[in-house]
């Protein structure tokens, strides 16, 4: 199997370097990888936040193992050259299409979520984020209006195959796990959310397994606070799951704690840690590498078939917990380093 | 003065009762008022959520008190029939572009939030939501791909006037309060957003007094519940701030208790309760009217010209509190008439 290892930028390289270690360890013999640069790391060396080459490696990988990117060094960029380019134009030319986010409080975490410990405690959610559509990827631009004002424009749009598809890994996600799909629009003002909720509301038949409810955006993104343990697996769109997955990571705790996959209907996969590339801590050996190393263990259950290893490695983040190892975000003085070793030594 | 009353579904007609009888306690000499139907009421009157009769009352009026809308019966009806619509076609026709929404926590009611203690004691800010324009009130439809699949659309837009007009009333709410704005926008992929940061960022030449700041919207969802006290003033376009809004009303505590108002450039405003029609609970003096008093507080202070009457509404609600009165939402069971009677007992 191979994977490509994409570092990036900021702490990317720190955490990737933690995580591929513990692959070696629960899989090594089985594992080859290779190394391209993405985001600003890729716009320095080859000029484009998502190189060719890089690009060439992404096809011919198994799966993904992505750090962060993104580099205030960049800012002043056009914004097809911007770091965070590379991230989405891995998801379109690969096709990858389905963000699933667990969103899961480790007890012994309890004190670090924003959320009253009795709320928290209840949190065991995924968000399922569809990836490759909506306001992201439609025409867009600037305009002038006809009373001569410029005017920046951009189209939302689903069509029925791309939300059945997605609804489809949210009803089977949901199925897989407590069999409950909460499916996320805005249905009352916008034409793509009414086709997405008939769409969803169609397939339901095919699950009767699955007890299927729909909510308006602005009120998840109450509920997401007041009552997460309502939730089981949401399926929504692109643009409502960038901001409800960021929303219900930090209900669950430390960002530093969360993974992602991202995936094609193959079962080929992008792993990645939901937290950015903070550059204020990058080489310091202060970041959190468990959101990598859980997203590892992601890519060990969705694309390289081994789910043994996959429930070792995070038997292991939780023993590594337990044993009172702590990263600074989470309150400690673990390095990141120390923390990836204790992780491998309670393997 | 003329207000007209609009009590829509639900629960609105018994917490507009109260706060008509706060208004006319305060202020009533000078003050007409008149009622029309909206929602679903306006739906089953006239056959419409926005009747003709209404929208002229509306026009005439200085202020409107708007209780809320929403009915399940009308499920079935199509869009543009729906209760909501009344209250997006009052916001397009009366020009209600600017919507503000205060989220402070009482001391009193610490224990209602779901965050904790020390977190939400913290919040004290406002959301100023552009309500004109946006994905709510572009071209949108149901078209057919190429491929002959249906594809829901909605075109997403602000052009530079807009932008700006909502950016004023943004960075003179700071300069109000503590000088601080954050705009939150999605400008590393949004088009529309790139050139919302691009106005907004011009306009700070204007305002020296005030700190600007951008934030993303998923990182603005994720820190409105990690540090919400960090936030002053949000400006932010009408889908984002739906969605945040809400948010930060539940962040706050119940939502119950959060008012707000929508304006047009001339001191003209709606006024209502965040919080929805709750049909579950109509009819049976049970719902909270401490939001929609104290909108008309907010109607007061931003329409009529009188903020000493404002703050003794706003006295009154946190003496009613302190002396320990709390409806069924904030845990306790004092009724909507005897919360009412409660705030004018204290005026
Ligand atoms: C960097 C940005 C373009 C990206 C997104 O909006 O999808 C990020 O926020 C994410 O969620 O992966
Ligand atoms: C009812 C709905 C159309 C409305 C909106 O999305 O604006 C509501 O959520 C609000 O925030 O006032």
């Amino acid at each position: 199997m191979l994977i490509a290892l994409m570092p990036g930028d900021g702490i990317g390289p720190e955490v990737v370097a933690e995580a591929r270690q513990v692959l070696e360890a629960v899989a090594g013999a089985g594992l080859r990888f290779e190394e391209a640069p993405v985001g600003a790391a890729g716009y320095r060396a080859e000029g484009h936040p998502l190189p060719p080459a890089t690009l060439d490696l992404a096809r011919r990988a198994d799966a993904i193992l992505f750090g962060a990117v993104g580099d205030p060094a960049c800012d002043g960029l056009e914004r097809a050259l911007r770091p965070e380019q590379a991230i989405l134009g891995l998801r379109k030319h690969l096709e990858l299409f389905a963000n699933l986010r667990p969103a899961k409080l480790y007890p012994e975490l309890a004190a670090a979520s924003a959320l009253r410990p009795d709320i928290a405690a209840a949190i065991d959610l995924v968000i399922v984020r569809e990836t490759n559509g909506d306001v992201y990827f439609g025409e867009k631009g600037l305009r002038t209006t006809p009373a001569g004002r410029r005017q920046g424009y951009d189209v939302m749009s689903y069509d029925e195959d791309e939300v059945t598809r997605i609804a489809r890994v949210g009803f089977e996600t949901a199925r897989a796990r407590r069999g409950r799909l909460c499916s996320v629009d805005k249905a009352n003002v916008l034409e793509t959310s009414q086709l997405w909720r008939d769409v969803v509301s169609a397939l339901a038949a095919d699950y009767p397994d699955v007890a299927l409810s729909h909510m308006y955006v602005d009120n998840a993104a109450m509920q997401l606070v007041r009552d997460p343990g309502q939730f089981d697996v949401i399926v929504t769109g692109n643009l409502f799951g960038d901001i409800l997955s960021d929303q219900a990571s930090m209900c669950a705790g430390s960002i530093g704690m969360l993974p992602s996959a991202t995936l094609d209907r193959a079962g080929k996969g992008l792993y990645e840690p939901i937290h950015g590339s903070a550059p204020d801590i990058a080489g310091q050996d202060k970041a959190n590498p468990l959101a990598t190393i859980l997203s590892a263990a992601m890519m060990l259950r969705y694309s390289l078939g081994d789910p043994a290893s996959a429930d070792r490695i995070e038997r292991a983040v939780a023993a590594a917990l337990a044993a009172g190892h702590r990263t600074a975000d989470l309150g400690g003085a673990t390095g990141t380093r120390a923390m990836g070793e204790a992780v491998r030594a309670a393997l």
